[in-house]
């Protein structure tokens, strides 16, 4: 037929371009293409347009013939575009443009039938979710990776005490394995919550087309079973619009993010001359230009300082969604960079975080210098009082005014005579020796979750149980 | 004993107070009490230390009689402060220390006692946890009353058709009732979320004491049981410094209010005059001070607004959090205000936003009109080329082609002559004309989640169940 | 010398590797490298090092031929970038190291003399800012061009007349030229908000070295003079901690984008069906991929999304700063993505936003239709009665319950005759209808700044005047 | 006349309520009111009207009779809010209504005048930026006396020597009175962006009314002399939507508080065990209710805290402005608790900080034990080597190898022997010792904004000089 075939021949540059009178300004092209980010999608745009043509096909949309087509043609794009050979066009917009051009061009008609019963706005629903489901799991593996780290760590130092601090003020003594294991509880909860985040990415948008569905006979829960879907969207307007599944990934990433950094902090105090309570492998710092003796806690600073890089992504899709009408808005192409960043920050900074963990040494010498000065047993000692019926404020008065005591004499609780202990209260007896030394302290914290030694070691011992590990 | 009487009566001003020299400066006093805002935390602070003060009891650490006094000195304080008459004293910091020493002043050495085996650290997570684990329900079930009044909408607008939109550009008919659950599934993923977020707010932390445990005999787990938390805290120095719960509260919560934002802005177009689609109840407007003729839509706009604040919040704590080393630092303090704030804005916000739809009318004569114009039926004409086994590429481009020729001669689709079409695609028949229609359109729309008044309906009886609501 | 010439041959991998024992690790290398994006700074890179091995010469610190070769050298590098010859390695971290291990290899000792005097903590707060320099100029110039393409927009329409609006509500007529000179006034704020941010870029900060200064004999005027800087940074410790300069500059281009962002909104609301204000050029909209018809306003939707962007990169730098110590500490690699993705973002939304402007065309007729409805000169009514010495209030209240009048019988206020408009106030007289007028009301507001033909006509001359525009 | 009296008698409820049919709603009265934070604009609102009243008076639109009532029954309502006797109405909806509701009933119909040729849109502007131009000169004056009491400690300690640091890490010795001046120069540039930000503030708005100006022939030049503004807005749709004074302020303001909390970091640190290089006044710190030896830095923690809410306001107001349409919209109401809150916040951080820098004192013992270990003296000896014409990226190496060796042996740079040094360059001569001192490292950084005693007392007689200090 004439009009048609010449329809063929005089086929319009873009693959929307009928409408169109004028072509695209070439600096409209330039900023509007996406193609040089979301290439990074390729595979799960390919994953999709395999599921939909089978779906084509089954309901007799389009041939067995053209779906194997369709199939041998996706097959062929994957491997030129992982063997690098591909050339992604900008003016093809993004990557399912590139994709579906490049198909007719390979397999001609059957390939222009690809986009049947769908849209870009469910296409690229589809792609976001395939990705990002992929990347949570890994995500969660990583953490696990984290959480293992910290574990052994524990084991490695069971026994070992520092001091505990709030305010950064020496506060109380605990185990090592303690601080530790409060690690390995902080970054479970940011496994939990991905986890909790991925029920509702793992949800099949495809089939909600432009926004108010099709009437072509498709089949979208052959498509979810395809894909792994453990279910469909439901409401077709809602799905073209919906990028909540991307704000919440970012939520829980940027605590993952967050809780680096409060680790980093305590790295880089650690690693201070000043506190040295740890020493990082050589192959994981860097040195100065200028300063020749200069060896830095680079990591821990560079994921410290990328939790503003991750929690500004965050801001970034917050805005970005703020006030937009129901449906599919070109802003929304916006969503990209920002949840790409985020997940390759996050992903590198919990990986590498687990590898200087496993390269770093407590030095145990320091920890337990760091133990004197600081009164750090002054709880136990008001705890005791307690136990001989002070009641707890005059017990807590009465121990204030012995540390005044002290300061004035530049003593330690520990090195007070019995007789002067009995000056602030005659309830204190020889025993009160045990309670001051830092061991019976931290002996003595037996409250579920403390820091005594066997509350520390049912801990680790769940903990490897959970991690797989045989302790 | 001397000492100790001459102790009590020598109390330091402050519960802190007996290592210090100097007296707290009142510009010191001024700049760290917290009690103007969180007296707010009265009920949940006096509920946790009833629980503790039982606790106590139970494990011989405070006799019965003492318990029974704090008992009932707390059951004072607490009828005086909702009555009114409780003097709050900003000298003594915030409402625990408040509490307590208004405690002591009236039962005497029991008061003295409620303190043992506990921190503020600890007590201040507990209280905190127990007023969001209140409002995080609260919060749900507001979402559920919003989610109500757009099921009942959608039940009072079923058949009503309205153009649908993408990039704000009229793009294919839609039923208003698909719109409306489209807002359905959006709130409902929002109580999923904070639903998850629960489990991590509903644990007990009460026992970390400062953030070592304690080595009093005390039993977390019956405070956890008369307190209604299924778990407790796993680790003392996690539990002090963790304010998780707080943040993944603040994150669903943000996403809560820029849904609002989203519905709010198409309210706003649709009170437009150029849009018209709804009227707002003149009660829930107001007007100009100046302009004697202006209804405005207010409360839309001012949830609008709203959102920056709520993420702003967010971002708050989300900084505040940024570096801080293990356990308590005062600048935990600061995550207060930002946590109420956002609470008070979701809270109000969905409740006037659910009063505010009840009040709404759709003008149906103007979603007719809007319903001409943008040749929103191009897409099922593509459709109908596709059926007729015109790949759906070439069918784009003919429509494309055919919708230019109408722009050109000024007239819709539905316009043009059957002679006229087949200029465009010889393969089109007299049975185009029904799939040109709006209704024809709409009914179409037949796969999952679509517009088709089949789908919707089904769609509204899953609502409506879901929401107990009897059709 | 023997040992010397040892040296030489056992050249370290790293610069400044003679510290470590170990090997960097490959991840810690990945992790921290910066040249795959700090490669943009070669330019500035080179011009620094440039004026700083004419400073060396000067002083004495290297000899006249060092200097030449050097700058041979560096003139050599300059051209392999920009041809795409040169090799960057990721191994050495970033620019500068690239840059300066590259000059050894092609100039022997003389460039091992290159980094005398000098750390990478001043030689990249150089490179910063003579980049930032030169952006922020750039855009202030594009800027520039963005005011110019309102202040045409508002010649070429200088007499048509539109609704104004607040709450999104018809309001008043105002004139086409009005509201485009609005934005010619905040985005000149922007101009002006960046000349002063200029102000603190633009401080010569080499000299610092790593934190303290140098005690070999430089001479920093000079290296300001020849790069043109009017002067030199104040205290070393200061410089090199010191990023205020780019955060200041993300503010005002957070501004800016923001401003953006609002004109979007404007520009996609007004190609709704539903307003029909503007039209803008198809070669600046693009289509569906699967609804023929479409034709959508893609750029202002971007550039709308991209605030999130800008203002999220601006949360990433405050974030990055909270809480660091003072002078360098790692985490302040991260200021770069963030800076770069801004300028880059910003700069090209200006640009194109500019050409969009000259390619837009406001549809008289249908800002005429707008101004029936909406009773736009009520309170040119109200100000008509103070004029009849009517207290405003009364006036207020006397023209709301005739416009409530006007709606119970669906008339504008122009139908009313003059009886019943006294109904409302015996003051009103047959001169009320040139008030009532679209014309008049327009006419009138000559108050300074007001939207009267008179008053634009002033405010479009001043503007012309400003940006060199012949009327 | 009849129709008028009884419009007195029958005056509506709300002063905009003549076209409304029904009641505000009582949920919406409290959401939209904004009483209960704006009343604190009590001042700025009345000097408002007292210059706008007198503007009306002179132009011939109220008698001078009228003229004096009003400002008369101003005075009476200002003296009443002072005494705290005024009753704020929230059905008022704001401070704006509240005042002129009870103008009118104190003084009648004179009172209904006020509003004439007034919007709330131009008077908030107007209120905003009196607030604001006051509280920022405010803080100008605020950071003057925290410069100020840097210098005073920079004279104060002005030969005391500490640890210079990059990464944390010891890396230069330094005077405490330069790190003293660069926290100077911080809070300098502070005060000039705050300067630049007041250009824009002190701009006056009234007369732009509701967004077209107005026809009453009003004189705004008049009016901006009255209440001291350099000058007046220039567009009346501008006008009325700008809210980008405040979001300047804003930023400047967060940069303050992050410069606050990178000094409340380094606070943190120094009053550390293991730091202890200052003591900070008992009366500036706080202890804990269950450690009674704790003494915690809590004032540098709250404030570093309270960067996260300075930001999240900013934030907040970025967010608020995105998308906005031009002129008014009822989103602009959330402006002012940001706002108000940032002022507070930064205001009395500002203040108690300096009271703070005023109470604390160096530990000059804890400052020199810190100079030994770390090598900090390693860059001198580089630069020693260059003196002796070896190149710098040699010299680097060779005093890396030296500190690797001293590693090895547990030594100081300065327990090496002349012998020993000379193993790692042959021109290491017996002058070595002198560059490897503290003192002589110290001394020899002449450069300009250098570390050495000269350029230091040079710093700070110009830093003294600015501050009106009498060395």
């Amino acid at each position: 037929m004439a009009s048609s075939s010449k329809e063929k021949n005089k086929a319009p540059a873009k693959l929307w371009g009928g409408r169109f009178a004028e072509k695209t300004a070439a600096s409209v092209e330039a900023f509007t293409a996406s193609i040089h980010y979301d290439a990074r999608l390729y595979k799960h745009d390919i994953a999709g347009s395999r599921a939909h043509a089978k779906m084509l096909a089954k309901q007799g949309l389009i041939s067995a013939k053209e779906r194997d087509q369709i199939l041998k043609g996706l097959g062929q794009i994957e491997r030129e575009i992982e063997a690098g050979t591909f050339v992604f066009r900008p003016e093809l917009e993004d990557i399912h443009m590139n994709i579906e051009k490049t198909l007719v061009e390979k397999i001609g008609p059957a390939g222009e039938k690809l986009h049947t019963a769908r849209s870009r706005n469910d296409q690229v629903a589809l792609d976001v979710r395939l990705y990002l489901r992929e990347e949570c799991r890994n995500l969660i593996a990583l953490l696990a990776g984290l959480q293992k780290a910290f574990v052994v760590l524990a084991r490695t130092y069971q026994h070992a005490v520092m001091p505990g601090y709030t305010h950064l003020q020496r506060a109380q003594p605990v185990l090592v394995a303690h601080h530790m294991l409060a690690y390995y509880e902080m970054f479970g909860r940011d496994r939990e919550r991905l986890s909790d985040a991925l029920k509702r990415i793992n949800v099949m948008p495809l089939g909600a087309a432009a926004l108010a569905g099709t009437g072509l006979p498709i089949d979208r829960a052959f498509v979810a079973k395809e894909l792994d879907f453990p279910k469909i969207t439901a409401n077709s307007m809602d799905t073209v619009g919906d990028r909540d599944f991307i704000i919440e990934f970012m939520s829980a990433a940027s605590l993952v993010q967050i809780h680096l950094s409060r680790l980093s902090e305590e790295l880089v105090l650690w690693t201070t001359e000043e506190f040295s309570f740890v020493t990082l492998a050589d192959s994981f710092c860097t040195g100065s230009s200028i300063m020749p003796q200069k060896k830095n806690p680079d990591i821990p600073e560079l994921i410290r300082g990328k939790s503003g890089r991750v929690v500004g992504n965050l801001m970034s899709l917050l805005m970005l969604l703020k006030g937009l009408p129901m449906t599919y808005n070109r802003d929304l192409q916006e969503d990209k960079e920002p949840l790409f960043d985020t997940v390759d920050t996050v992903s590198q900074s919990v990986a590498i975080m687990s590898q200087l963990l496993g390269n770093l040494q407590f030095n145990e010498a320091r920890l337990a210098a760091g133990l004197g000065g600081g009164y750090m047993t002054a709880t136990d000692l008001a705890d005791y009082l307690v136990l001989k019926n002070i009641p707890f404020r005059q017990a807590h008065a009465i121990v204030g005014r012995t540390v005044a005591f002290c300061l004035s004499k530049g003593k330690e609780l520990t090195e007070l005579t019995l007789k002067e202990l009995q000056k602030f209260s005659e309830v204190i007896e020889g025993d009160v020796f045990k309670v001051l030394s830092i061991e019976g302290s931290v002996a003595s914290r037996v409250s579920p979750g403390g820091t005594s030694g066997k509350m520390v070691a049912k801990a680790l011992k769940r903990a490897e149980k959970e991690m797989g590990i045989s302790a």
